[in-house]
């Protein structure tokens, strides 16, 4: 994708969207819950903004990004506001999902329930262990991963998530990339290399525990940025 | 933490490290890791760049933060940078990691070799559910969670990984930062608070998946940071 002004269809320029504004919507969308679950009907960026510690500016901006919302004066009308977040960020919808190495923590996601609860259907698993393949997880087969290039397309997957150790978790990045599969989230501790039209997310558990050991180890001596 | 400019004991201002240098650290170790392993004894900030899509110059100023290393046209000594690295993540010694929370996230992560060979020893396992408490997870045996205030500082805890519902978190996160825990790895779907001088790592996969999603809708339409 072309970062410096990539054009849409009908030739208008695609505008760009920061990184953080995505995850802050998935923070409103959060907290739009609570408030529901907490019976307000309606909640004002201020509001809002206090909650998640921002300025009522910067919730305005990001949801302006979308579109209008709210009223001046009234408030955004909290399920409403929700709901539209929910269909920006795709998860009004049944994403499939493949889950790529049934180790541990393959098997842990497999059993995540927050996915399901949000559209993400892990209906298909692969492994490379013929003990596992074939045995049953939670109702899903598993599969060989030698049947993965086939498998993808015939199970219409749209998310990869890479649960294999990290040896071996470009071959599988590269598979799944050949097969049309545009979003892969990658759990193996090594950086992949995608094409630029193809989405990754990377959960590094082991880099996130140095940038704790690093700031316990600095921070007396260098101003380090706490909070994750 | 005073991010305008703290001061350290010596009365000289605190420097500032960004979160991204922190980082780049991270991915300079395991880069020179692989280097090593290839048999290269030096190695060129040129080189470090390449593999790793950065620009010399910032991996250069990226070390310059910690002192001098290397010389100009040779390059840096691998073994010793990557030691160098080791030190200032703080992943040349032993940390006390416990775990709260042992269901199916939290048992893979006592699990996760990466960790132990990185100098993270999961060494303390909490739940609350009486028929998991006082059974045996690979040697360790798993405490109950209503002894966490007392069990943390017998254990001499450095840093948490909390890996309990949503609900329970926050709870958790009090109970350690009372007890002078100053390091959190978040599993939980939701945003912990703590003081200013703790610090705070969370994986929201959730989130994670929620940016794919996000992603596969919108990327027709909007300029989408895509890679992780």
């Amino acid at each position: 994708m072309d970062k410096m002004g990539a054009e849409s269809g009908n030739n208008t320029p695609m505008r760009r969207i920061s990184e953080s504004t995505i995850r802050r919507l998935s923070v409103y969308y959060r907290q739009l819950a609570i408030l529901e679950s907490e019976g307000y009907h309606t909640v004002s960026s201020k509001e809002l903004a206090r909650r998640e510690k921002l300025t009522p500016a910067q919730v305005r901006k990001d949801l302006s990004f979308f579109g209008s919302f709210g009223t001046r004066g009234l408030g955004y009308p909290t399920t409403e506001l929700k709901a539209k977040i929910a269909g920006i960020l795709g998860i009004d919808m049944v994403w499939h999902v493949a889950l790529v190495g049934a180790g541990n923590i393959g098997s842990a996601l497999a059993s995540y329930k927050e996915f399901a609860k949000q559209g993400f259907e892990i209906n298909s698993i692969f492994d490379n262990d013929q003990r596992k393949i074939g045995s049953n997880h939670r109702g899903i087969t598993i599969e060989d991963i030698e049947t993965l290039p086939q498998a993808l397309k015939k199970h219409h997957i749209e998310i990869i998530v890479v649960a294999v150790p990290a040896s071996q978790a470009q071959k599988i990045a590269d598979i799944a990339v050949n097969a049309g599969v545009k979003a892969i989230l990658n759990f193996a501790p090594i950086n992949l290399k995608v094409p630029p039209d193809v989405v990754l997310r990377s959960m590094n558990m082991s880099m996130e525990m140095e940038y704790l050991s690093f700031y316990l180890c600095n921070r007396h001596k260098i101003d380090v940025p706490g909070k994750g």
